[in-house]
């Protein structure tokens, strides 16, 4: 050792800072290459059938298969090479939902309005599971929020806050969307989150903020220009913080609903999810029964039951 | 300077290493903090309208305003408190799409049994456009795709490769669905974007992927368990290299297309897009003008204008 000791340290340093910085993958494909490949993806979204619970207001949607509109005929894999699908939905307030302020506002943003900035946020998902178990009714309070902060931290600015309840284990039974009482929001924990904690929207899994007769969460958040999201599935999977969330949703013109895409994206070492090559993605893997139009269930399945439903909801 | 002077580094570069491992933050929220937030944010996604190009053999779809089905009385701001849409669409082909491989083969995936790792991926943006203003049934070829590489690197395995051709400069014209030639993407580009550099997927501008009899290209992914996207939009103001790309679409059962949402993640200097706080989120802006339901456009705008298409293409 001796007095080039330090300075040779140093060189060796920045050579290697410079070698970084020369390193030719760009910093946001370096990010997904480090961060985000080897991360837990989990899906927080409901597959729409005709028959998920809905709002009796609404009535049913329902699914066929598009037709040639000059013979009425419907496109088929054997003798046309493709199938698309035709939709009637009776309502933008269908399954997994992003709502934007125009769905109680005609002065806010519809959904197609909403600013790209929408795309992957911090993802805080915060339990009321024990307390809903001791009250159905129950609805997350400041003081819920508070806990979650004792614990994990403050709330962050621009994140995303859903509310696990444990309301959509019975999904999709049709007999969820008359169910009361069922978990909410309170307004003030609303008030709370976007006031002092300034987050970019709330969800939870029924498809009402609250119980009370004049909806007073959703109006308040939608009479102000905020958005919230409804119907959001599978946050047993999620933790409770750490996980980023990407947000999706089909851009219809003055549409004031959403059907959207709720994906979270959870540290490497989580125990839920798939990763990233875990999965064959591309090719898909081939399904060991082929898609066929079912009449009776009005949709495409593999099988003559439909996924996670055992019996066929679409005729009760 | 002694002989404790390396150890004495070390043990501060220790130091500062165990800071960084005690902050409190996560990790995947520590990433959207130094990188995603201050991001450009640019969508990659047409906003689907009643009269948007749609191929012939679809058909027209139609937007409605929800309706009481006890009355069939359309829900109202004033007199319901709120508003939502009932949407009629002869296809999942509509607007911008991710197309599943079972739109062309039943064994293979449908839109719902994509895997959750369709989230955010690297994007690759490789421009025909000089090429098609030479010849505007140019197709995207395997030399074009080793042209890109020799200015930027090789195309990352599972990125998602967007072909820009500057098709869609004039969308929503309804002519496009019928106009011919339309630039395309070679069979062999295709695979060897999957074959060779093992893509997610990749997508165009046009509403088919090319123009030959057989629609070979599209023939042979979809048949072979890879999707695709189609009717991507903006591809003029994302980067060529360097950028993220969101994917989200809506989860219909059975479904064989996508009423998608692509947005682009870009370096924080890229001279287009908007950053995380740049525009209002939560709330949102109050509009100028409310949104009212439009009988002639068949859908709610905030003029008697459509945004984007200066006549009424909904009845031509």
């Amino acid at each position: 050792m001796n007095r080039f000791t330090i300075p040779l340290l140093v060189s060796l340093l920045c050579a290697a800072c410079a070698a970084q910085s020369r390193d030719a993958t760009p910093r946001l494909w370096r990010v997904y290459e480090n961060a985000l490949k080897d991360a837990k993806y989990v899906d927080l979204t409901h597959t729409i059938t005709p028959s998920i619970p809905v709002w009796s207001g609404f009535g049913a949607s329902t699914f066929g298969p598009s037709v040639d509109p000059k013979t009425g005929v419907p496109y088929g894999w054997d003798k046309d090479g493709f199938e698309a699908t035709r939709y009637v939905l009776a309502t933008d307030q269908l399954g997994t939902q992003l709502d934007p302020p125009a769905h109680w506002n005609p002065d806010y943003p519809g959904i197609d309005e909403l600013p790209p900035t929408f795309a992957v946020r911090p993802l805080v998902v915060i339990s009321i599971v024990d307390q809903v178990t001791e009250d159905p009714g129950y609805s997350l309070s400041v003081q819920d929020v508070q806990a979650w902060e004792a614990t994990h931290g403050q709330v962050p600015e621009g994140s995303v806050v859903f509310v696990r309840s444990g309301w959509s284990q019975d999904w999709p039974d049709p007999a969820l969307s008359t169910k009361r009482p069922f978990p909410g929001v309170t307004l003030a924990a609303l008030k709370f989150l976007h006031e002092q904690r300034h987050i970019l929207f709330h969800g939870h899994e029924p498809l009402d903020t609250d119980d009370t007769p004049t909806l007073e969460g959703e109006a308040w958040l939608l009479r102000n220009g905020y958005t919230q999201a409804e119907g959001v599935a599978n946050l047993d999977q999620a933790p409770e913080t750490g996980a980023l969330v990407a947000i999706g949703f089909a851009k219809f013109q003055g549409g004031v609903g959403g059907y959207a895409r709720f994906i979270a994206i959870c540290p490497p070492d989580w125990k839920y999810g798939v990763t990233v090559g875990q999965v064959p993605e591309s090719p898909l893997a081939r399904e060991s029964k082929p898609l066929h139009w079912d009449a009776k269930l009005g949709m495409r399945v593999r099988s003559r039951r439909s996924r996670g439903w055992p019996s066929a909801p679409a005729q009760h």
